[in-house]
């Protein structure tokens, strides 16, 4: 049960019709005074200022029907599907004049927003490599059979491969845009797009109907990376809009993981100078990034080992004896006893069983590793 | 001139002969009781050990002797040439039961050891990539030309390459080996061996005439890591002995510098768990190593922007009109104008001129940009 007001509810209607995303005066209003007085407020006329105009301008009511009959929501704090991180939008972090919560989200789709409490943003360039694209792949199956909703921007490129990874592994994943949810943009993703409407959800801070704009996809990813619990980048040229959301992520102090690629590539060296600022961690599997969003204690990645060898079976005194078998110019049993601390009786025995293991090999009276140049 | 006695150098030719590298023990003796002293406590005979008989067995004048007339001079502490960074090996710590400051460095070559007090290490896989040499050759280039000598261990992969790298900028470069300076391991290394040796210097703590061994390897890298400012890691398998030589850049408080490739390179992941371990830093450009290594302000590397874009050059009304100017769906100038809280004639103004620079387009009496999908 929601324990919003009407009066809250429609007063964040006009807000978020009338002013435009990522106006943290507005937020900063709301927060202190409230929903209704803010809106109040910002209905007395200022000189060269047209926001009062605009306001009055808002039916809500009507806005909010509307958005009904075409199966879109508006989701306000207090709603219980209203996700917490947004709050920390709150919190004052500003970015090229952008900042704090939005009056409300329009939501279309039936998966509730609480589902994204344990989501990963997965973000990089629209003009994604091979390389990327795979990489994507493989760590949204990985996040996906995990049970961890995808969150992106339903762009081109990696957007795309992350919520379609995402779908083809059985796993949620929800776009948050840039312009209103009835809208489709681009509209090469008009498919995946109505497809996420249709089973998950599509997100936007701006009312039905908004095109898209500079600033308003700028607004949109700190939406982005507030509604998850860390952000991946996958690939990024350098002035790659995804590099924004990875800002957003560090103000929110959410953790930020970039998968390295190529030095020679152009898409990875948004990655690489994000690495190089430091703060971002590197993640190369879907399994890394469970263990650095999970809890502590949850998900722990054991280090790879590389393939077993050979010699990882063999028993101390074997080790020991291998450890000073030269690498070419064969060596008498005499000096590799000596070398190993060992009694030569031990280290023949040694010898002989490392030869059964193809290990090393008997030349000219001495031994030698077999297999060295 | 060096203020090294004649005892000293002779009792260290004992110890480097006799005794294995990298025993933390001995070279602890060592510093507590200077070469001499500590040479007479090895002589003593220990039950179960025949390090004193080997000890007597070896004619210090006559190895330097020998050494000698193969050019290769024997450089230890207090020798104007011995390398500083040695030193730091002797604050304790032990890897692998390895450890502590060599007795002295057998060296071959016209090159003084002083000139590695700015080097760096460039290390990484035998078995490496086309990907992993060209990166090194780029990187290595740019060291050299910057007068940075280039450290690796002579071997096959990414080690030959550094080194051959170096030489054709014209830079410094020097081998350190687990084998006699007078032998060439990897055979398939001869000619940049032999050459190294003629032109520039080939290192190792072994005496003249030893083979190569497992052991010896571990302790060379040590040496490495010791005689650099930094290590840059290449390429590396999860196994690969270039990760030891990192793990005691790592101890010895030495910069540890890793250059990403492919997730899904096996070359790569040890570079990565690396990377992931925590500690080390991206490298995608000589210029970061310089400014990694370099004293405090020195090589500052500029962080990388991109292409310049066409709207880099626009008018501050310019940039904030096209900020609101609709991706897709025209807008009309009242719109434009309102959200970007302009005049409607500055508006059009501004619109005029970015349509002459094609970054907007007029559509059915409407703006949006131009070129977007």
């Amino acid at each position: 049960m929601s324990t919003v007001s009407e009066t809250d509810r429609l007063a964040r209607v006009v807000l978020s019709c009338g002013v435009e995303p990522g106006d943290h005066r507005t937020s900063s209003l709301v927060r202190q005074l409230g929903a209704a007085k803010a809106l109040e407020e910002q209905l007395v006329p200022k000189p060269g200022s047209r926001l009062a105009d605009r306001l009055r301008d808002v039916e809500p009511e009507r806005q909010l029907e509307q958005a009904a009959r075409c199966g879109i929501r508006f989701v306000v704090p207090g709603d219980p599907e209203w996700p917490a991180g947004l709050d920390d939008l709150d919190h004052g972090v500003v970015v090229q004049g952008l900042g704090g919560t939005p009056p409300g989200l329009w939501v279309k789709g039936p998966m509730p927003l609480t589902g994204l409490a344990t989501s990963v943003a997965v973000v990089g360039s629209r003009a994604a490599s091979v390389y990327g694209a795979e990489t994507t792949r493989g760590l949204v199956d990985h996040l996906a059979v995990s049970g961890v909703p995808v969150v992106s921007g339903g762009a081109l490129g990696i957007d795309f491969v992350a919520h379609d990874a995402a779908l083809l592994a059985g796993g949620a994943t929800v776009a948050v845009l840039a312009c209103g949810v009835d809208r489709v943009y681009p509209a090469a993703n008009r498919r995946l797009l109505r497809h996420l409407a249709a089973e998950f959800a599509v997100v936007s801070e701006q009312p039905p109907g908004s095109a898209p704009t500079r600033q308003r996809f700028l607004a949109r990813n700190r939406l982005i990376a507030a509604l998850t619990r860390g952000t991946v980048l996958v690939e990024a040229a350098l002035r790659s809009g995804a590099l924004n959301t990875v800002g957003w992520a560090e103000h929110l102090c959410r953790p930020v993981m970039c998968v390295p690629g190529p030095v020679t590539s152009y898409t990875s060296q948004g990655v690489h100078l994000c690495l190089r600022r430091g703060g971002a961690s590197v993640v190369t599997h879907g399994s890394h990034v469970l263990e650095v969003i999970g809890a502590a204690g949850e998900h722990l990645v054991e280090e790879p080992r590389g393939p077993e060898r050979p010699h990882d079976q063999l028993s101390g005194v074997e080790r020991q004896v291998l450890e000073w078998v030269p690498v070419s110019t064969p060596a008498g049993v005499d000096s590799i006893a000596r070398l190993s601390s060992l009694h030569v009786r031990d280290a023949v025995g040694a010898l002989g069983r490392l030869q059964g293991r193809g290990l090393v090999r008997e030349v000219d009276g001495g031994w030698r590793l077999a297999g060295a140049g």
